[in-house]
């Protein structure tokens, strides 16, 4: 099942909208195939195993995800490893996917085939997070990323935040993107920063392998802009497709894609109304690059599932921008986090830290 | 000498103002005798180390210092070594007191004894880095510690800080302070927090011998109040002797240990003649416990020599009050230091780092 794991991990560049399923034929004692998620359209991960294998016959299927049992832009993988004559099927996680949850494993076991569920569930539950999150509540994994100084500050107060952090963190971020499905940035930053939230695998630590599936299958990126101030000519316009979220009635003067949501008194995004338009977009990882502004209301309404900070040893001071611009009272009102992993990069530090209580579905 | 370096961190709770120094005797392979500086007056490590052995005679000694070679509280060491037949000495570090430097050494060699040194000097120089520094410079090793929000944040804007950090890093605390010399705070954080700065050993994470051996000797604790206004009944006026630093011509109210020192226009004691005076009151470790306000002057004037920040996974959103209160313009002006070392404590993270400019010695 690790390796199993392990191939679902190379998947993850490329197989969104579907999960990053990785899967392993063996008999006696033997791999005798492998394979994982090919892009949309392409064959899931079982049916690129049994193609790998000469005769997957009275073989084991080591599955991440619960083979599906539908007929999607492929047939559906139970079927496939019930007609290979495979005798057993050691699964995971069980898809939470509505059109499959339990008829495949269930498909399977009317077919005489021994099902197991729950083999190193904790570590796929980890690598298919994304999909899972989307399954199970709508919307896909919302990562806030941000580059901080030990003081927690993200630009001088003259907005210059080129480069608080090192280069191996800032490689890292592309990484980071190029596993993400959509990149997501708000006016505020297009209009200081004319970020152009790309790949750029020469300035990333993957393989030329991984660049190559990342690029096959670059992240979308959205501009959070309620009245439609991106410039014409703005490089988050150019280079992969785009969507701007306005408020309602708003034109804007170039043509791209567009999408009018609700704004609260404030004029911004009402970001329940935001987080639903995302489950209507199939991205599984879905990575925030904003500014105070976008980040703080994020924290704040508990919608970051994960926090990444890539945090440099240097201080800039109390007239710096803050990492999230929001107010509370009370320490006890702070939202907490805890800590998954800690890693250097380069000079810097890179924390990854989850919320201590998950995001609620919001009442709508 | 990894032993004797050892043995010396076992006297950093007490030795101040003395260098805490480690000694290990030991013949044809075996130890015959070891010993670690005493408090104040009493015997130095060498000399604990030759009272430990029955007979010292054609032994070597492993000394992370060299010995002294003058006539202090005690009798001088170098001497001790040549009276006891010890044939070798091997040391890490050259004492850089200018009553001794050098002087231990060729007292030794002029005995016929054999002298190595700067073995294992690195580790030496860390661990007496206080002292080092003192000798070197004038003043002991200044160190910072914050406890902060992962934005960077170490108090609410209505001052609420209890308790931002976990217990373990709290424990940790008084371990930092029971190894200080001298706690350092402002009149803010006296006014805000009333705070004792005082040793714990209870709420400390310290063995019950070291928590003894470092209340033998509890830090002395000051505070910058160049107006004085110190309240007479302040906690950190009990408990520990305390030094109040006020502008020339202010009378405290309370009879306490006062230093007059000169203030700048904006009426805050001048730093450069404050680290001027620590020099003339033999502290080899400084801990700085304060808010933002001091805590950004000793930064922004390169005054700190080790940062320990205590950082909690939460965030406290930016009315929070700031790390460090100083302004800078541009990035490139921004105090950048390196990581030392980087320890999970707790929920929390402690990250200790020094800056990547050694502070220069000021132009007096």
């Amino acid at each position: 099942m690790q390796r199993a794991i392990d191939l679902g991990r190379q998947a993850r560049f490329w197989a969104a909208p579907n999960p990053a399923v990785g899967c392993v034929l063996a008999r006696d004692g033997e791999v005798i195939g492998s394979g994982y998620t090919q892009p949309v359209g392409q064959a899931h991960a079982e049916v690129m195993a049994l193609q790998s294998a000469v005769n997957a016959q009275q073989s084991t299927a080591y599955v991440t995800l619960e083979p599906c049992s539908h007929q999607g832009h492929t047939g559906p993988c139970a079927q496939a490893l019930i007609e290979a004559g495979v005798t057993r099927v050691v699964v995971a996680i069980e898809d939470p996917n509505p059109s499959v949850s339990g008829q495949g494993i269930a498909l399977l076991r009317a077919a005489g085939i021994a099902v197991e569920v729950g083999v190193l569930a904790d570590q796929a539950e980890q690598h298919l997070a994304g999909f899972l999150h989307r399954m199970r509540r709508g919307w896909g994994q919302v990562t806030l990323k941000v580059a901080a100084s030990l003081d927690g500050r993200v630009a001088m107060a003259t907005g210059e935040s080129q480069w608080i952090t090192c280069e191996a963190s800032r490689q890292d971020v592309q990484r980071l993107r190029a596993e993400s499905d959509l990149i997501v940035t708000g006016i505020g930053t297009v209009l200081a920063d004319d970020c152009q939230l790309t790949l750029r695998p020469d300035q990333s630590s993957l393989s030329s392998e991984e660049s190559e599936r990342a690029l096959r299958s670059p992240p979308h990126r959205m501009v959070l802009d309620s009245q439609g101030r991106t410039p014409v000519d703005a490089r988050v316009l150019k280079g992969a497709p785009t969507t701007v979220i306005t408020a309602p009635g708003i034109e804007m003067a170039v043509s791209i894609t567009q999408h009018q949501l609700p704004v609260d008194q404030g004029g911004r995004i009402v970001l329940d109304e935001w987080v639903h338009y995302l489950g209507t977009r199939s991205f599984n990882s879905i990575l925030i690059e904003a500014g105070p502004q976008l980040s703080g209301a994020l924290i704040e309404g508990g919608w970051v599932d994960r926090l990444v900070v890539y945090q440099a040893p240097c201080l800039l001071g109390d007239t710096g921008r803050p990492m999230a611009g929001f107010a509370i009272d009370t320490l006890a009102e702070s939202p907490k986090f805890q800590l998954e992993e800690v890693t250097r990069f380069g000079t810097d530090l890179r924390i990854m830290a989850t919320p201590m209580a998950a995001p609620e579905l919001p009442s709508a």
